[in-house]
């Protein structure tokens, strides 16, 4: 394919994915493949000669759309929101064309420097305590890492490489591995399973903390844990908050956990990952308060703030204790501004070296929806949400199982679990629309989070008229 | 932006990436910027009402453009290529429209599906053992990782796994971290620095074995340091080899080290992140044999074989090794034929969860191609760094540092490395090429590897040209 053949296919493409996004809602959202589909359709081996570019795309439609679920959907609400917006489309072409790694400074400045840039202005946007931005003279600042799970890793390495420096100067006999053994983490039972796993992947302890009816971590359960593991003779010295789980979008009280662990030396990394865009609104940014407390804080404005993945954004207070967990300077990585002290190189935050040029994703959704236009959406989203809601609760069937704080709505039919499965799984056959679900103290919860760019008030409102149908015919099935 | 606007400024950006990449040679591969140019170009916050696309466009030539190192150019000479190709740009477009994430089976089946069968095509374009194919009824299979460093960081803490496991069956009463303490890794000391990065991520003691004269590692060296290591009481578990190392492209003897990590239990990983993709040739499959004796090996499409960044492919002998590192089953992501054994979760196969589309991108690329399309891309590179070793060889001022085998030539002054690094920095300060340098056996050496797709004789020889009359100046200098 020459040139000319990419502006040419490049701009059906185009159209293509526009004809795709303006129709998404005429395709079942929830695919009916059965699993192993795809290989049956297509040749076991690559082809020796080229094909043409119609062979491949005439494919898009016979092999691949079968097996989509489409996280656009307006009539998607499984999981969390999975940002697309034109403005980070656009860019993310750009990112591509351009194809430079931005992983020191000097394998292409203006990567590092938009994305230094960008981290404090989506800080400044956040109200973040002044310590997390970079500016010209700052210790701290932000940096785009692909998931909310890399973030707590990342996190979980730097506190602890810390606390290993910090207790081997008191022990300098102690090893490494046998500091490694005494260390404990903590995080909340509500947790995502990334928590569990930096834990794992870290080789340390990771103790979940359990919760209070609203879901969330009280200061009074960290407290206790932290003394029963010093009288053991272990060092508690991380802790993973929540501020909107998974499960149920609950958040942990960090203006009282937040003071512990700085009293108690602890880590306090904050995992804001679908909830963090909220906090762009006024209204929505006290629950953010008690971030003053922590070293490191991170959300995925690719969930909901209409960046496409990959983009998740994570500050630290001292840049320092990240960089030193993972410092290396073989001499192909090494350049001139390197110790200049205004170069940022990236690949020390991080676990992978090579990094595209996310930024740019950033910039464009920024500059072209405006803070206001962002806060229109998060609005928009979570008065759907209320909406929603509202028809609940008027149906004395169904129960709400959390409080319903941003887009996300958990919910049941009164009854077993059985009920509530077999309830899930008719709504997600019907194919009409994709619900996941979650346990909250024990039971069979069904979440719905609205998700796509493209949601109305009608979507929803479809949606209930399809459950509540659903539940009526269940609750007569059983009841016969 | 509308749908209708998104077509035609999505129109517009497609040509101006077709042209941003037309004429990609008359823009100065590396970028005269100081650090810290690009915050003063733009304002400290984000606008707060959005601001027109045209505002945002023309801003790429003004802040963007000035700060890119031009990675597609065709006298980028350093690191390792980063590819790009049409049919990967698309395919990417595509990927970005669907915006769909591919945790989990149920996430969007097509996209893992595509993933495992694109990788049992590539792995048969590598004559990998059957062993590590998918297949319908495999136990190995493949997965596409961002970057070669989390590959190897997966296999490592797949291999801890595996063997704390099986020390534990011996001694039930020794702890996890008691066993990591005793716990050993092997590399190359010519090994990338993520190798090195893993073992610290991990926990684990990675120790760097010594090479041969060809900045290869033997059998021999590997057996002397088990033999040592055992006898101290420690438990050699994993060894990471490289095939094409990025210092000077050098083939640890994977035919040696092999049979002797088999025999001792240990986890071999193959890191090829360069030069795997010069295996889909006949003629250069022979650096690949000893394969067979690994549990895991890797290498980079998006270095050398066209496929846009990130595409980091993965293969493993036994997946269920590497998802019992990490298996976590939270209820929100559980699916109905989760456990019908056809059914692959690539979320336990890597560190983050979320996972955008890029098999696309491989499929694109194998077809659009073919095999025969790559396998000339590889041999043209090859006789392109052929070529300039061909005319420092006629030039006895310059000395060859190390066999070019693909596509990396390492050259330097013969002299001190003092004047080596003024002809490095002369040559970057030239601004027409692009170069970085490595250490080999403590002299200083320039790098010079053939990365960009529409690199020519006539660029090779324009780079040659400026290399000896610096060097000419600078001889001539240091002769008055």
């Amino acid at each position: 394919m020459d040139i000319a053949e990419f502006r040419k296919r490049g701009k059906e493409m185009v159209d293509y994915i526009a004809d795709y996004l303006e129709n998404i809602e005429k395709r079942q959202v929830y695919p009916e493949v059965q699993p192993g589909y795809l290989r049956a359709l297509i040749p076991d081996v690559a082809p020796d000669e080229p094909e043409t570019y119609e062979d491949v795309l005439k494919d898009i439609e016979r092999v691949i759309m079968p097996g989509i679920t489409h996280w656009h959907s307006p009539y998607f609400f499984a999981y969390f929101p999975c940002a697309n917006s034109f403005p980070a489309l656009l860019a993310d072409m750009l990112s591509g064309g351009l194809g430079c790694l931005g992983f020191t400074w000097a394998a292409s400045p203006a990567c590092t420097e938009l994305e230094t840039v960008m981290l404090d202005w989506l800080g400044k946007m956040l109200k973040l305590p002044e310590e997390f931005l970079a500016g010209t003279e700052g210790k701290g600042g932000g940096v785009i890492q692909g998931t909310a799970s890399e973030a707590t890793l990342v996190a979980l390495l730097a506190a602890r490489t810390r606390i290993v420096k910090h207790v081997q100067a008191d022990h300098p006999e102690w090893t490494e591995v046998h500091i490694m053994s005494k260390l404990v983490a903590y995080t909340s039972n509500q947790a995502h399973s990334s928590v569990e796993r930096a834990g794992l992947i870290g080789g340390v302890n990771m103790k979940k903390l359990p919760t209070d009816g609203k879901f969330a971590v009280r200061g009074e359960e960290m407290r206790k844990a932290i003394e029963e593991d010093k009288a053991a003779g272990l060092i508690p010295f991380y802790f993973c908050a929540t501020l909107g789980t998974t499960a149920s979008c609950a958040f942990d009280h960090i203006t009282e956990l937040g003071p512990i662990c700085n009293t108690e030396g602890i880590w306090m990394h904050i995992d804001a990952a679908y909830a963090g865009s909220a906090f762009i609104c006024p209204e929505f940014r006290p629950l953010l308060d008690g971030v003053e407390f922590a070293d490191s804080f991170n959300f995925n404005p690719h969930k909901w703030m209409l960046v496409n993945f990959d983009c998740s954004t994570m500050w630290v207070k001292r840049r320092a204790d990240i960089i030193g967990a993972f410092k290396m300077d073989p001499l192909y990585l090494k350049h001139d501004h390197q110790e200049s002290g205004l170069v940022t190189d990236y690949r020390h935050w991080q676990i992978p070296l090579g990094r595209r040029f996310r930024s740019l994703k950033l910039w464009f959704v920024l500059r072209m929806y405006g803070r206001r236009g962002l806060q229109q959406h998060i609005r928009k989203q979570v008065a759907l949400a209320k909406e929603f809601e509202s028809l609940l609760l008027a149906d004395e069937r169904f129960e709400i199982c959390a409080e319903v704080v941003l887009g996300l709505v958990c919910f049941r039919l009164k009854g077993s679990n059985d009920l509530n499965k077999t309830l899930l799984k008719r709504i997600n056959n019907s194919r009409k629309i994709h619900l996941v679900p979650c346990q909250l103290a024990g039971l069979f919860v069904l979440r719905l989070a609205v998700c796509a760019r493209t949601t109305e008030s009608r979507h929803i409102h479809e949606a209930w008229t399809l459950i509540t149908q659903l539940a009526s015919e269940l609750l007569c099935d059983n009841h016969h």
